[in-house]
């Protein structure tokens, strides 16, 4: 009965994929809506989800030298309006103050949608030698865009992120560390969420605003839709000439530096849930589970069950797991089905008989397996499972991308392609933005990358025939 | 000379007190000022304090339970109103954004000057049952209060900080989770920051607007002003009531649950500063100090002189210590000065004739000991350093505090102190609330709190002489 009521409070991803995330984000308990419109709680549940991919994010990026700092949330309008593109590609999208207490203020300030002006504004302060460069730094923060159309953890009006802002003495250093980046987010998707993704560089259509070039990873969720997961930018030097920074060479001339910024955001959260997620609920990757092992007590009145769970508990955090004893007044059918729909990655079942027996019931969330472990084995069989659970996460999503990837050679295929398929379609290109945006209108598909690993799938652009000088990976996108 | 340069640009703290403060947070690289009024940029140095503050304190938290969430940075006009006392005491210094993208807000929305609404508005729809109490949650986040007058850590218009919001089912609950929260602020000063508080209650002139009870840790900086380096809140039932909270009991009623909130935030640095640090710069406490050690080769263009530092730095960092060598070009007595400024706890001196005499020098920061040790034994010398000169300096900040609190029993007396001195002054107070404002008119000082251990100084009110009821301490204040 109450595993019952807990599943048939989900849609089905096949019935109407978008309702299943949905569900799924509210049973799991990640999130909850407020007052206002666009904006969420993070809700225990989810938020320790975030609080693991930035400690482990965070790691890797002070092992590659980066320093953290905090710069303020407000820009004021005039700072905004210092780089044209930029401001012309997140003015209509921002929150603005017009007022500090009770008066009015003299110049109206927006909160930040990224703060590239801001790190510019910071950085003509700060950098005069190229004793000053590089500087390395990144910060942990939350930015606001007014997003007419939400949804929680891919496009919300409030949402937290990382954004890296570096600056160099030279156009190859910036190109180094933008591409360095992407690199370590391409690895920590793959190795900490279990998400294997496709790299590569936005067209220039694509591309952020005030950027040289873009760099993107973007990943395939369970429906066949893409998810653009995190980005490197290298901004060449166009802020910094905007902004007037300049440096004193080791050639004692003046010269302008080059900057670069990367994000990635709590999307990644929206993509672990659409990646790994099943009709039963969340599937959490055991790198991102804020609990990896669940012990549910069987009968647990009877004597010595309690206390053997916690035994279990104690011994098992002592190896380095999170772990904890469900000792609530529910049924365990019903906590069974409320553990798979929060996905924690294992589920111990262990009653008076178990004990009797010395041995245990051990389930695995990510495909369901139940197997009777020894309880002297215990410790070693969870050891060896977490990261086997792990490893089959990332295989089965590559294998379900792989399936979910075609190739189109021209026009009639790539047609009939996106016509029965959701997935993505890698196709030629000729670098006239006017095919990108023919197959924009006539498909209702985007260019996600032009991929580092380039194929010859044909001689020919996709759209035009002319000839093709880019395999691109095409999709539709969140 | 490289020396001087640097020590001459601070000025000393008896002449200034005030821009000796602005010097080091300058000079030690803690902030930069920007362009916006009253926000500041937390530079490395400065941000990775915060970091160690926040990750020692986050995981004393955990201890108790606590879970972290993230609620949204806006609250619209009408939630903030709810609550009658609050918005009176917070509306008049709110930053509130009218307009979202191009056009205008249907209601306006402040950035949380805290987030005591939100938490309500929030519980409201999570609590229904006795089931879902106590709900102990936590952020870490940025606020914004439109001050007048800033500086820089201590009072600025946009500040980091954490706020714990509660709620439970009984009075009782709620008042031994707000007095648990006020004694792990307290621990935590004195075992991480090193700085001796007072524990106590504040008066109901100077509690937190719309609570029942505010409890504060008040610190007692180098120039004898009182610092409230943290407060915790219980707000009885008067939140609940106010957004309509309420919950079916196990007795089956329906009753009104008790919250209470709790905060510390970036003014903690600022206390490390100005009770540690001296006429050299900054002091920081071995435990918050981003690097413990650093080493300074001396001829570093020597052969091995650098691998040597490097051995060394890696024989510590594997002993869990925060380590750094300073290897640029600058001279040895430019390091010196500069790692003394920026508060590095330990310095290791090492050149070709320490290495070859198998030894190097070892510097203090707190007390400026120099002492010659064998490398052999270094690793030891510095395991039993750095706890030693935590210990230290809570053991010398408490002798100035001590040394720099006084007693009145009188008008007299009271009038006398605080025309000399400044400090804390214990004196006894009658509880009326005309008497604290005769005192805060005639004295320019506050009343910082009513400690929990209670002396019984004299019998009558310092002021008006009437039957005292309480033992209050007294100070000037940031």
């Amino acid at each position: 009965m109450a595993d019952k009521k807990m599943v048939e409070a989900i849609t089905s991803m096949e019935e109407d994929f978008a309702q299943w995330y949905t569900d799924v984000v509210k049973k799991a308990d990640l999130i909850d809506y407020t007052s206002v419109k666009g904006c969420m709680v993070f809700k225990p549940a989810g938020y320790a989800i975030w609080e693991l991919i930035q400690s482990q994010m965070d790691a890797r990026f002070k092992a590659t030298g980066v320093e953290n700092v905090y710069l303020p949330m407000f820009i004021p309008e005039s700072l905004l309006q210092k780089e044209k593109d930029h401001v012309e590609g997140f003015a209509p999208e921002v929150a603005w103050v017009t007022h500090g207490g009770l008066a009015p203020l003299q110049e109206k300030m927006c909160v930040r949608p990224t703060s590239e002006t801001l790190f510019c504004d910071f950085y003509k302060n700060e950098v005069h030698s190229y004793r000053d460069l590089p500087k390395v730094y990144n910060q942990w923060c939350s930015v606001v865009r007014w997003e007419k159309e939400t949804r929680p953890f891919l496009r919300s009006r409030e949402f937290l992120w990382q954004e890296g802002h570096t600056i160099h003495a030279t156009f190859e250093e910036a190109e180094e560390r933008t591409v360095q980046m992407l690199n370590l987010y391409a690895d920590f998707c793959e190795e900490i969420l279990a998400i294997p993704v496709v790299k590569g560089r936005k067209t220039d259509k694509e591309k952020f605003a005030g950027a040289y070039a873009t760099y993107t990873i973007e990943a395939l969720m369970h429906d066949g839709k893409a998810l653009q997961s995190g980005t490197s930018h290298n901004f060449g030097d166009g802020f910094a000439k905007a902004f007037g920074i300049q440096f004193t060479d080791k050639d004692n001339t003046l010269k302008t530096p080059f900057q670069t910024s990367w994000g990635t955001t709590t999307r990644l959260i929206g993509a672990v849930i659409m990646v790994h997620g099943d009709n039963s609920g969340l599937v959490l990757p055991p790198m991102v589970a804020p609990t990896q092992v669940v012990i549910v007590p069987i009968r647990q009145q009877a004597e010595g069950v309690l206390d053997k769970a916690e035994e279990i508990k104690a011994s098992l955090i002592n190896k380095g797991f999170r772990v904890k004893v469900d000792d609530s007044d529910k049924s365990p059918g019903w906590k069974f089905a409320e553990h798979e729909m929060r996905g924690i990655p294992v589920r111990i079942e262990i009653g008076p008989k178990d004990i009797e027996a010395g041995k245990c019931v051990v389930a695995r969330r990510d495909n369901g397996e139940k197997v009777e472990v020894s309880l002297d084995e215990l410790d070693n069989k969870i050891s060896e499972l977490i990261p086997a659970i792990q490893k089959d996460m990332l295989e089965r999503a590559r294998e379900r991308r792989e399936s979910q990837t075609y190739v189109a050679k021209n026009w009639e295929e790539f047609e009939a392609t996106f016509a029965e398929k959701t997935g993505f379609v890698k196709a030629m290109w000729c670098e006239d933005q006017a095919c990108e945006d023919k197959i924009k209108e006539k498909m209702a598909v985007t260019s996600r990358c032009m991929p580092f690993e380039q194929e010859q799938i044909a001689d020919t652009c996709v759209c035009c025939g002319r000839p093709a000088k880019k395999m691109v990976y095409w999709g539709k996108a969140y």
